[in-house]
């Protein structure tokens, strides 16, 4: 037997109740583009990012406290937010200091999820922070899950890719006795090339809905290794910068 | 819009729930060894094959009409019933005429699930009938719904790359908007070339099971097209060969 910790990768949040969360460090994956977003405006100073889970409690949250609440709806800001969420709403000039609120409905749910069933720890990956999540699960030195935030609990191309891009990297370090890892990998080994000529060869939905909004610029950032190289980390209700 | 009918790819039964099943077609898809060894079983002349979903319901049944009990566990013929899960233990000088009930609880659940569901037709796939899947799917111009049995609900790689093959087949009849379906056939069009080799370097948990076994007769079988190339369609309780 092997004494590495181990490695899952539930591609949708309605699979992750099949996998031991607790005593495991959870990855939430949501690449296009809200974990792209946080791990960005973190990068470039912004003292917290609070993820809720629909336009109305980011309202609530921002009447309460000096934030920043941000969210869209069919590729619009949402009626009673200020901004929306592409990463390059936030530059530092803008976001430095500053609390971020941001509704993501698929990521947020499964953070709650993972919290939920024990996690020991919650972060948030996506390819501009690539490394920085790579590093920390292989320091850490417990089980790992990689958990797909996907869309509406359907499996999406993008989270896949992404949790293949760490398996990749990290695998040597893990015991991965999980389908779903594999198929991850190969996936992202087959992609990675040019992983946005790939979602646009298989017409994956996300890539089609970001296209349509004329959100090219976003999709080849969210695609592109360690441009915000931090490590968000979930603690008391917010993701900070791990130090 | 497109006037094709639709195709989704469930990756596991946990996430049936998301289609529309209701007027579609499903395939269940047990690649190891269920829905292999119900297409041999009926090539080879079976009158028809009543799958189950435990040990006691196939005694029972079994007690009921003549019939051959099958089942097993941990890779041996389970206590009370007569014959395993091979298909090599149902050729045409056995089985032929005969009505086989065989224990198969990962498909069998999936079956069930289906026609709860409101399945306009539920047939089974596997690559010794992929041929026979493709041609049916392509004929009948109704929505489809590829549904893997998986494991225990957790996603697997050969129901994966089944999926993927029929995908590959007749996507061009088809509007195919599912990221699992276009990640189903990357998968495939990766492994095709040597699908054994393909379970082998990814550790595949069933590759890795069967083997175990010493059952890599029947991994080859199983992953070889067109070796027993009929139509199991679900009819009142039972599969029957399509005519």
């Amino acid at each position: 037997m092997s004494n590495k910790p181990t490695l899952h990768t539930p591609l949708s949040p309605a699979l992750l109740h099949l996998y031991d969360v607790s005593n495991s460090v959870v990855v939430i994956i949501d690449v296009l583009r809200a974990t792209s977003t946080i791990a960005t405006a973190l990068y470039n100073g912004a003292k917290s990012v609070i993820p809720v889970d629909s336009v109305s409690r980011c309202m609530e949250i921002g009447k309460q406290i000096d934030a920043i609440t941000a969210g869209e709806r069919d590729g619009k800001i949402a009626e009673g937010l200020e901004y929306g969420n592409s990463p390059f709403e936030y530059p530092k000039e803008f976001i430095e200091g500053k609390t971020l609120v941001l509704t993501t409905t698929n990521g947020t749910r499964l953070l709650h999820m993972a919290l939920d069933k024990g996690a020991t720890e919650v972060i948030t990956g996506s390819f501009p922070n690539l490394s920085a999540v790579c590093d920390h699960l292989v320091e850490m030195k417990k089980n790992v899950i990689l958990g797909c935030a996907a869309w509406k609990d359907r499996v999406n191309m993008e989270d896949t890719l992404f949790a293949g891009a760490v398996i990749k990297r990290i695998k040597e370090h893990f015991s991965i006795n999980c389908d779903s890892s594999h198929i991850a990998e190969e996936m992202y080994e087959k992609a990675k090339k040019d992983l946005f000529a790939f979602l646009k060869k298989n017409d994956a939905s996300h890539y089609h809905r970001l296209m349509g909004f004329g959100l090219e610029k976003d999709l080849r950032y969210c695609l592109t290794e360690d441009g915000a190289n931090v490590l968000p980390i979930y603690t008391d209700g917010k993701l900070v910068k791990k130090q």
